[in-house]
């Protein structure tokens, strides 16, 4: 059963957990990112990305700028696009004349660096004119454009305003010609313009973008590989270009309907696999959505951490190998989990599983969220399950691993994708098609179906359990609400009549037809009973541990409430004890207890003399909110003793 | 306590378990490896070393030969010198004319390869003679002359023949010139030359050559520093040079004597300790020698596997930092356990403590020994403690760690490095000085010492525990036995009388002063009850696991003995179990079971469902057997249940 996300300016997140983190988003990210954007905050990593496109436009005008008067990666306006998509978002939830005028400032300094052909790209126009579309692989025109590209549809979406529209209409133009007619083998070295396409098509009715689309997917992976051949005949590199090429790390080793195994940069793969998602669900490819299908188990069955992170490895910020999963060497890239909710909520979009959207929660209420310092000023690009300070961030292994969070990275792409995705939120948390109005994730506010009817969601998700829809308007019609696989028992009530569960679930979601009248309710209530987690014995990193799950949340330990971490074992069957609701404590958290000892350590590196343990209450916190209280030693996964 | 080793050729192991590997060595290794340097073996990975010698001799006679005729390593003559060193201890064990033959051809051919200054070097002989002594840092021309001194030594001392003696004597002149009189701030990127310039320094008497030792001790890690400053100016690499000089690669960050840990390549490191310790032995310098001992326990009590690996990443083949011992993607190299044996012994060379026999023993009974293919025909370069087939090998964090032994490698430097090691056991299982005979390691076989008394040892050892010293002459002197830290319970008998080892016993060691007479014997037996054994709290590798040892050897699980090993758990206060001796079992071994039991795996990859386990026993073996029966899970720390 087929259904489209809800636009984002359908849901207005007026209280509860989504409210509190989409206002930090529009009063706090967005200004500081708009100026570490503009480079207006000293003493922290350059970016540059405006200051570029404007070198782009002045250039365009006839004035003489150095090549390398770029500054930043090949990638650089990018950031600038995932701001401008944050910001439309942002703006979705009420006027905002400022940030709309920086908005606007933005893109039309954008647009005048627009070649007369549609082209735009700060890093090509300002540096190499010359060497435009001359390497797909690594340059990252295409993904450049694609962030554009979505920028654009949000942007015009919320505010209905055209120009940044028409302006990626034209580059999308531009790359037809390009990719369509002259250079017809070639496709994305870093997907990301595929899904942008099909966004731009359901925006404009352009059946080129969509036609495009499907071009790159259909394309990628052909033999002989394009990748290999463009880097033999084209004499430059973007970066070092010593190393052999992986085709694995473009997931272009074979074309896209033969792959069974998510492989190589993470993020890229999640897009790339989000777009043939989309387009698979566009054209009705069955072909296509079974390869989805069967790359998504390789992500969640065999290559996913409990945190919703994904990529094992710094080495090509990628996957590696069925069931390698180590936790202080991991990547976890946090923009990688976002892509992973990109490809969940398409696949939703294809078929409502309540394991899509489960899996989108995972993602989104660990990684993508510890991605960011709860005063949305820091951020983590790596998201580890075990940190000690003096190996992480230290050992050459761990190098990415770093045990607190940056102010702002030289690569900057997480930043403004975790803000993006907050203030987005509503479009993942509801889908609807004809028959029915969906509820993927539970978020407190207001979302207008097409319907006819409207419901007001007051929740205390994800630290409690209950999340309670009030209808405003009359409709006979489906609204399915997802139980969540985590929630053992789960209690559903229609104006406070209990609804029978098992005569209304299908594949995760309960769907109650009624005609729904003014002022009825629909409350579902979830088992917040915090749970230990046990590892798939083929993960040798978790032998002999266990973690602690409560609803959505991962929880960790972390030294500041307990002393060093590394000493510290779960006793075995032992239970975890929620804590009272604490306001005060980590933005507002429900602390969890469980039974445990330390282990007093011995003062030899290894002894045949059986350690002491000492009993111990361990205090776990939820994953979301590690490294807030400075640097110190945090494991999501602790052995049992 | 000073000491010195006794010469290889004063021991001959005529039983027991280093006979029967010194016969392995002398009958398959040597001759295998021979041929491999030759490239009569087809089907594996080229050597080409003696043929590169060969056209280096001819281009000096005038033939045209081409640079890029050169294959291999910059440093493939180092393989040749240690197929020399340890064929010459293998003379040693008696006559081989056709080995020794073998090896006078090659000192010729290597001889004709010499400038008449005194350089020899295939590499730049034949490839770059432009550019010899420009590229101190990565071109181990001064590793490849330590090798062949040392190889020259041996030989000699073996033999009495001077041939190669005379040409590293030469070979070091040149040295002398080139680093004490024109390039006087210039040491070695990779050290050996310093180990060995002391060793040509006490078969030759020539004091340059200690000063020269002394001199590359001094200079190493001056600022500015040296490497850094060269790479500047050069303008080649032999590696590609594009990434950052990292001076703790090549211990070169500080001067030596104010180098607090082990840091960098491993082999470079302990190649380097021990030079520094022989140079402190040998000039009375207490501040390097306090350096040393601050290494050693950087080493061994922070940064070693409990099978005397070191070396945590294949990431510049290096140490990491304290407690970072990664079971899965560890480096632990061959060579640098080998190296650390050295290390080890030169500081016992110093003063006589046991701990430093303790860990020489751990390292060659483990690591060193896994190193080799009981059959003596392949090799691991990288040793580890856990093996997961399909992830080992396979995943770009695991590439290194191979699943089963290759026959050769493209570096080969392990492969005649065990060779040597093996084949000159004797001279580190003894030491003397005026006063005391020390008995460092327990190897069947006889000794002669200085003072007029021959020892003869039968022991079962590693396998067993007792070790029996028959005496013959006469001489009234002291005999210190050591007494290993891990037997808990150790009995000494002299003629059958236990000697009360409180009074007896300093620093790991039984002193027996007596009028010893012929016939006199002196037995040890050591406990050989296997313990379970205990990784500190600080080793997260280990967190809730433990291992099995029996006297020095480190046990492991294998897939072949127990079904898959990652859901193996050990029971929670089990006791290991010796097994009879099994003679027909991978050579000969006591294996050893402990109660577990095994986790019944989930069909997720996590669950809150409680695993199911079902009791079994493990069967385990000596950590240096594994791999000895195809491709296989094997894990050394099993976790608790």
């Amino acid at each position: 059963m087929k259904s489209e996300r809800i636009p984002v300016k359908s849901f207005s997140a007026d209280n509860g957990f989504i409210g509190k983190m989409q206002k930090l988003v529009r009063e706090e990210v967005l200004p500081y990112q708009y100026n570490i954007l503009n480079d207006a905050i000293p003493g922290i990593e350059k970016s540059h990305a405006i200051e570029n496109i404007r070198l782009a436009a002045e250039k365009l005008r006839g004035k003489d700028v150095k090549p390398d008067e770029f500054y930043g990666m090949v990638f650089q306006d990018s950031d600038v696009a995932k701001w401008i998509e944050a910001a439309a978002y942002a703006l979705a939830a009420g006027e905002d004349p400022e940030l709309e005028k920086a908005v606007d400032e933005t893109i039309q300094l954008y647009g005048a660096s627009q070649h007369e052909d549609g082209y735009v790209d700060s890093y090509f126009t300002v540096k190499c004119p010359d060497k435009m579309w001359t390497n797909i692989c690594d340059a990252h025109e295409l993904y450049c454009a694609g962030h554009m590209m979505e920028a654009a549809v949000a942007y015009y979406e919320v505010t209905g305003k055209r120009e940044l529209l028409d302006i990626m209409s034209k580059s999308a133009d531009c790359i037809y010609e390009q990719f369509m007619k002259k250079n017809t083998r070639a496709y994305p070295g870093h997907p990301e313009v595929e899904l942008a396409l099909m966004r731009l098509w359901r925006a404009t009715g352009n059946e080129k973008y969509k036609e495009l689309a499907k071009h790159f997917v259909d394309v990628r992976g052909q033999a002989p590989n394009y990748f290999v051949e463009e880097k033999k005949n084209r004499g430059w590199n973007v970066w070092d270009g010593t190393e052999e090429l992986n085709t694995d790390y473009t997931q272009s080793t074979l074309p896209v309907r033969e792959q069974k195994d998510a492989v190589g940069h993470a993020v890229r793969a999640v897009y790339l696999y989000t777009g043939m998602a989309d387009v698979a669900k566009e054209t009705q490819d069955e072909t296509l959505l079974a390869a989805c299908r069967n790359l998504w188990e390789s992500i969640t069955k065999r290559r996913m951490y409990i945190t919703g992170g994904i990529g094992s490895t710094f080495m090509g910020e990628a996957f590696t190998v069925d069931y390698d999963l180590p936790n202080d060497t991991v990547y976890a890239e946090t923009c990688a989990s976002i892509g992973l909710m990109f490809f969940a909520k398409k696949m939703l979009e294809n078929e409502h599983r309540g394991e899509y959207a489960d899996v989108m929660e995972r993602a989104f209420y660990n990684t993508v969220l510890a991605g960011m310092q709860l005063d949305g000023k820091r951020f983590f690009y790596v998201n580890p399950l075990e940190v000690v300070p003096g190996i992480s961030g230290k050992a050459v292994t761990h190098r990415a691993v770093l045990p607190t969070r940056p102010q702002w990275y030289a690569c900057a792409c997480c930043p403004p994708n975790v803000a993006r995705m907050v203030s987005s939120f509503g479009s993942y948390a509801y889908s609807e098609n004809e028959d029915t109005f969906f509820i993927d994730l539970y978020a407190g506010g207001t979302v207008k179906t097409e319907k006819g009817i409207t419901l007001t969601c007051e929740t205390d998700f994800p630290h409690g359990g209950t999340a309670k829809y009030t209808i405003k308007g009359e409709a006979e019609t489906t609204v399915a609400i997802r139980i969540p696989a985590w929630s053992e028992k789960s209690l559903l009530t229609v104006n406070g009549e209990v609804v029978d569960l098992n005569a209304v679930t299908k594949d995760g979601y309960a769907y109650i037809t009624r005609a729904w009248k003014d002022g009825d309710t629909l409350a579902l209530t979830m088992d917040m009973t915090p749970h230990v987690v046990y590892a798939s014995a083929k993960i040798a990193a978790d032998s002999g541990k266990v973690c602690v799950q409560r609803g959505a949340l991962v929880y960790c330990a972390e030294e500041v409430d307990n002393g060093k971490v590394l000493p510290l074992y779960v006793k075995a069957g032992a239970e975890p004890k929620a804590l009272d609701f604490e306001p005060e404590t980590l933005g507002g958290i429900v602390p969890v207890e469980i039974a445990g000892c330390a282990q007093q350590d011995i003062d030899t590196l290894y002894s045949t003399k059986v350690p002491k343990f000492v009993e111990k209450t361990i205090r776990l916190i939820p994953y979301y909110t590690w490294a807030n209280r400075g640097e110190n030693q945090m494991r999501v996964w602790l052995p049992v003793k």
